[in-house]
């Protein structure tokens, strides 16, 4: 395996410091670089500082083949980049008639000026490759140094986007020999991380050194990531293939989907398949469950609808709750959701209806129902599967876990019938 | 004014690298850090790679005050900051009791069993301060050498911010000798940034220099965040009050709270002093804007209920709309929003009924009713305020926006009715 092409991304901008911009740039930079076999080994992130802009760019030097940077390349006074570049390059700025040409045309097709401000904008360091930016005004700039390749670009997103679509990724295609990278998501619900990492250790201390395993553990889910380095894009595949195949067993009852499926889109799919439907009573999640299963695009196909009784009122009036299990059991109890689920399948004429009534909090507890106690039903007609969850203090937390546990019931519910 | 403390944050995980999870812990202790004086000077990524963490830590002791770490520190094999810690410390690895006190607390109290790979999380660095992470299980760690403040905490969101609430901040604000900052948020919403900074340019320009202004925008808002830096805390916030005393009647249409109000918060205290309450009919946003209004702690003295119809079928049925204005209108115009919003107050007894209708996308589109068109109405038993928005081709783009906008909306029906 020959030596695989490292990259950094260096972002820059005070307002990344100051926590004012949440920076989605370097995560789109890394996907597309993992995506081509590029390993991206680290991200910094400077200010308009040239200090700390040229102390990025030195050792940024000496450890990859590949530095991509964004950010400061506006015309604004704070806009820094490409002095510190020349600097660093020992290069000096010139003006690039090609670069002047392309802002006038620029401007023009907008009816606009060209400002002297922005004419500045075509004076770069005079060792660079100048790269068109045809959505902005800011122009990419590819430098070769020392064996390294440089490429900095502004931090538009969309800007930044079209320079490294329309001619950096081409140009490292062109430029290395890029190793091969084949990843695998395989995703779990109901199971802790290290519940999972006991049960497939085993599984896990077999594996090949070229294929890696990572947990990627998040709200209710755990994720875990396959990722093999080798020279056949089919080969891999195979090998993660197989791989994949010896883990299945191990965890199944906990495989929810694979890649890119969220528990939402899982279940979407498989009640478009059954051609079943769903409906949602919602208590203490408050529309939560809801906007989960809506964010799906296409989730009107085995969606019906909702209902959110906020009070026991409505409970009854609304859901037809027995007014006789609410004043005996309470609102949060096993006996009003299974009511719920019931009821809300009903209404909404679903094959499934789901149910949640707890206390989210931070108020509302008592010593026999403590905030965060939750109970969720699942109704199918014939049977309905309940659980009792015990979550935590933190209000949108409890509403999140809920959601995901409620999703979870609705999928053990449809693997039940499936038996 | 003494030395700026500063701080480096590190964050660490192949995920981050790789592109699989966009990094909002660093922007969350940006913020955090900016908000107390400290400033952040550089960020570094880095991943699972113990030469690389090395490199970082190296680095990071150099250059600031305070080194804030993030990731890596779950049960599962794939997490070696602790031990990359400890060998950077010159420090063993050994049993912290007190940790593992903690550890079986925590699983007995959600009656799981503590499993080895568990208990191993209360092996910690000889030289740290164990810092109790009562929302996880993996552990904080405070080191302090050669004059620099280490603090390593586990990447999950909710549990990084639990021990920077709970015990890093606190612990900061008590070492360093931090500057003077005090800050205002002043919320608007229903303007652009652009509109916004016409209106206020006259008196942003009048602003003492120790005064910065920044524009935060978010979906469908926009933050003014004014920061003061100085000695006296009470000096600098005489000086703010002032400005915002001559900022609010330029603007004061859009403005709805400060600080931490957020528009949900700030329509339910409302809601409450003037003892009225709201129930929602939503379509499009299919939850979301009722999980808006819930997501706010003691939501249930002033909202009711909503119904989710997302077939035309119930939109008849459970909430009576016409099936006349559906079959000649269409779900998506002015008279069937008029209608849910009119009969979901009914039917919750309600003071405001809120709806929304409309195209979330990404299909179901038409050239007449093209993706991103939504209907908004607010009814308040004599009138009804409407809105028809046209938004983008991104799904929950627009559900987010819609339910923005339809709080604005409710919030205007409320000063109209106030006037």
């Amino acid at each position: 395996m020959h030596k695989p092409v490292t990259a950094e991304i260096i972002s820059i901008g005070d307002e990344l410091l100051y926590g004012q911009i949440l920076d989605t740039n370097s995560k789109w930079l890394s996907e597309e670089m993992d995506k081509i076999g590029v390993r991206v080994t680290r991200k910094t992130t400077v200010g308009d500082d040239p200090q700390a802009m040229n102390r990025a760019y030195e050792a940024a030097s000496r450890e990859v083949d590949i530095v991509l940077m964004t950010g400061g390349l506006g015309p604004t006074k704070d806009d820094l980049t490409k002095h510190v570049l020349a600097d660093f390059f020992n290069a000096s700025i010139k003006l690039f008639p090609e670069a002047l040409e392309d802002l006038r045309n620029f401007f023009e097709s907008r009816g606009k000026e060209l400002t002297p401000t922005n004419q500045s904008q075509a004076n770069l360091p005079s060792n660079c490759t100048y790269i068109k930016n045809a959505v902005g005004t800011a122009p990419g700039m590819w430098f070769e140094e020392n064996g390294v390749v440089w490429m900095s670009m502004p931090g538009v997103p969309h800007e930044m986007r079209y320079l490294m679509e329309n001619a950096v990724i081409p140009k490292i295609k062109e430029k290395f020999k890029l190793p091969v990278i084949y990843h695998k998501l395989i995703k779990t619900i109901g199971i802790g991380e290290s519940w999972l990492s006991d049960k497939i250790s085993v599984w896990e201390e077999q594996l090949p050194s070229h294929i890696r395993l990572a947990y990627l553990p998040s709200l209710g889910e755990v994720k875990l990531r396959l990722t093999a380095f080798g020279e056949s894009l089919q080969t891999l595949a195979e090998e993660v293939k197989e791989q994949t195949i010896k883990l299945e067993p191990l965890i199944s009852e906990y495989i929810y989907g694979y890649d890119t499926d969220s528990i939402a889109s899982s279940l979407g799919h498989e009640l478009i398949q059954r051609k079943e439907n769903l409906a949602i009573a919602e208590s203490c999640t408050g529309g939560y469950l809801t906007h989960v299963v809506t964010s799906i695009p296409g989730s009107s196909n085995y969606y019906n609808g909702s209902i959110v009784p906020y009070h026991n009122d409505f409970k009854e009036q609304l859901l037809g709750v027995n007014p006789n299990t609410l004043s005996t059991k309470g609102a949060v109890s096993e006996e009003t959701v299974i009511e719920m689920s019931k009821q809300v399948r009903l209404k909404f004429n679903a094959t499934y209806g789901l149910a949640t009534s707890g206390i989210a909090g931070p108020g509302g507890g008592t010593t026999e129902k403590p905030v965060g106690l939750v109970w969720i039903a699942c109704h199918d007609g014939k049977n309905c599967r309940t659980r009792k969850l015990q979550l935590t203090k933190d209000r949108l937390i409890n509403i999140q876990l809920t959601s995901t546990a409620s999703l979870n019931l609705l999928r053990e519910t449809i693997l039940q019938n499936t038996k």
